[in-house]
């Protein structure tokens, strides 16, 4: 580890932790658009701090929706250019009364600091701005051209950076493309991300009646929107927990020997990780192990479902309308609008009588999976090594970066997936936190990072 | 029609109108425990109500719930005596938004008075003091001596009244149990009800994990709550509409050949009925005609689900945990008890895998069903003929009024059911009205009923 650098961090720790405070105390969560003032808020505010770390060219564009903020750092002619992707969108906090100190006052507990975003994004955007201010603060030098590109959307599924990427494809240019958005292995144990799923959403709308009926003066006459719902919904898997939509594994193939093998090498105890998450059991699709499972297989989840009376106690009414909202997971040729249009038609021939169903589409994102032959993933390997002692694992995500296949895709550019937070870092629930540990570490593998890679 | 009463209702119209305004305007809602002091307003508006029309001994009982309003006028030695029951409890008001006037705000349109309860029940319960006073004010005599015992607590399940009946049978002994609580069977048709259907209620808990988790990084490994809780409740029914809960048929008799005839002689027509719900189809029982299946089959009906996210848009979650409220309507020898024993050995037998369901109990009440060959059931008729101008048709009811069972099986008196409302009058649903044709019709029956019952 660089010394000077080293000395940077340790000096200006508290200053850090509070500037990262400020950062997550800005509520910026993209699926609700009363945020919208909140978007352009923490824009704003990592703008400021790429100007602070030395950043150069820092803009913020607008877009058909929430801004994207740029900045770069570029003065190593014929050294690699590295594009840093990150987001400063966080998810909604309901339920809010899970949460032990409120989603927006960073607060920590056990060497953990707790808020909304502090793990998905916002701590791992800050680490990477934090690197750079390091680097050129303690008068060191980077080995590469640095650009930065933070989008405000990525919780909704990205839907304008795309067009963003396209139409800026110059200012973007990279060599590669570095994100820290995914999670390590373990509390000790790094690992590269080789591998995401992609993402399709939906809602489904059931309308019964013209509105909501006495459940005496109709019950047993007139269909309910909720049995219809339950009815449907209850197609969609097999009772031994495989997805039942007709088509949904057709693009999937089959995991390799190979790879199979390796997943299976990766340490992992179902008793522990049930016993973690508080489950009496597991559960999930027959013929695969739980890393297989949550990796690299597909998934089709119900996020939320809602219909009539939900207050204390009982109402005799026969709800109206019933509403779903579902995601799904995907891999291997897996298209979110091949998988929209299955399910769009498994709704349609299951459709239960005397209702009618609408259905939504939301954001989504193909699936990825990148080599791990570059010389960028052995500069990262060697960079968590510097900054965690020990030898990263490769492992694959369950979750989605729908852009950094458009990235991979538009740009062309090898992607190196390297993340800081834990797995049960509370990401999309309450009590998000991250590491404190994995934050000074993190600092560190970043700046080795920018400091070490010489070829791509 | 008395003329002294008929001119005394028309000269004190806006008056009494004026003041079931007042009546609606509090939001007495039982099953949300922050409408307590609600319920203590309405009760004290009813008692002052009785004690302005001439009733006596008006009084205020407490109970371990909301309190019962008590009055009488008994000035008839060895004239029947009818108690009158009716109930200031009204349902709650969700969901709010589809309210075109807000639910406590009284408006008036197309002949129609709008505000939660004004139809269920008191529109129908005020119309009772009203017609007091009018045949008090207007020097006429009752023929009968009259009892008001008016409730809180209905729309949640009478919880208190069967004790308080219980230790003031003296009280409220009586030689018939008068209740407006039913509807009528359409506009200008009057009808009076024989049997009521039973009630049980419940509350279907079930958690997954112990907190919410990631979709992309745990799902396909993890159980789901919402889809455990929709694959337990799409066992609850045959695909047909029949409840598949084992048993629960067991104690429900067929419907006599009289009866089913009798029922099949009411005029309906089942295209008509389904255009006015805005249904595309009906749905029900195999092997009944609508007015069997919701005057008297018993129903099982999903009243409330939800888990999950149900904000705008999508977030990427799998729920921990899911809720659903259930009422079933109980016919014949059916009881709660043994319905909500059989639903909950139903739910112990399916339980998904991974996942704890835990069941609450809540109101309940019996069937009911009396004989019609009581000079009180002919005086009632002879009353609808007064008012509206025809004969009552004989109909049973698909809602509850467990009190009435109680009543029944306590007290040993008879029981006419003499309601005003109508079947589309949203009860328990957002624009609850009356008509105030049937206001005004139903406050002369009334009159004629409480001065013309002669025998029981």
């Amino acid at each position: 580890m660089n010394e000077h650098i080293d000395h940077y961090l340790r000096s200006h720790y508290q200053r850090h932790l509070d500037e990262l405070g400020a950062f997550l105390r800005i509520p910026s969560i993209s699926a609700l658009s009363e945020h919208k003032p909140d978007m352009k808020q923490a824009a704003e505010w990592l703008a400021g701090q790429l100007r602070q770390a030395g950043a150069e060219n820092v803009a913020i564009y607008q877009t058909a929706g929430n801004p994207v903020v740029y900045g770069d750092y570029a003065h190593r002619p014929g050294q690699p250019t590295v594009l840093v992707y990150g987001h400063y969108d966080v998810q909604p906090v309901d339920p809010l009364a899970l949460w032990e100190t409120a989603p927006f006052e960073p607060s920590i507990r056990d060497g953990k600091l707790y808020a909304r975003g502090v793990s998905d994004d916002k701590g791992q955007v800050f680490m990477h701005i934090k690197s750079l201010e390091a680097i050129l603060a303690s008068g060191e030098q980077l080995s590469v051209n640095l650009k930065f590109c933070m989008e405000g959307e990525e919780e909704i599924g990205s839907p304008h950076l795309p067009e963003f990427v396209e139409t800026h494809r110059e200012l973007l240019a990279a060599d590669v493309l570095l994100v820290s958005d995914t999670t390590m292995f373990g509390p000790d144990q790094p690992a590269i991300c080789y591998g995401l799923r992609g993402l399709c959403a939906l809602q489904v709308d059931i309308r019964a009646a013209k509105s909501d009926l006495h459940s005496g003066l109709f019950g047993g006459a007139v269909p309910n929107a909720l049995h219809a719902m339950v009815e449907l919904l209850a197609t969609m898997h097999s009772p031994n927990g495989a997805v039942a939509v007709a088509g949904f594994y057709d693009d999937v193939q089959s995991l390799g020997a190979e790879e199979r093998s390796a997943l299976s090498a990766l340490p992992h105890d179902d008793d522990a990780y049930r016993t973690a998450l508080g489950l009496t059991a597991l559960h999930g699709e027959p013929g695969y192990s739980t890393s297989e499972r949550y990796m690299a297989r597909p998934t089709l989840e119900i996020n939320g479902l809602y219909g009539g009376f939900q207050g204390e106690g009982t109402k005799t009414v026969i709800p109206a309308a019933a509403h779903a909202k579902i995601t799904c997971r995907l891999v291997n040729s897996q298209t979110p609008d091949r998988i929209l249009d299955l399910i769009t038609e498994h709704i349609q021939s299951h459709t239960p009588v005397g209702v009618t169903v609408s259905v939504q589409r939301y954001d989504s994102g193909l699936p990825f999976v990148t080599h791990l032959n570059s010389p960028a993933i052995a500069t990262a390997a060697a960079s968590y090594e510097a900054g965690f002692g020990v030898a990263p694992y490769y492992t694959r995500m369950g979750g989605s970066i729908p852009i950094v296949e458009v990235f991979d895709r538009l740009l062309h550019t090898p992607v190196v997936l390297m993340g800081f937070g834990l797995p049960d870092e509370n990401f999309h629930a309450p009590n998000e936190h991250f590491s404190l540990a994995n934050f000074e570490r993190g600092l560190r593998t970043i700046a080795h990072f920018y400091t070490h890679l010489q070829t791509i």
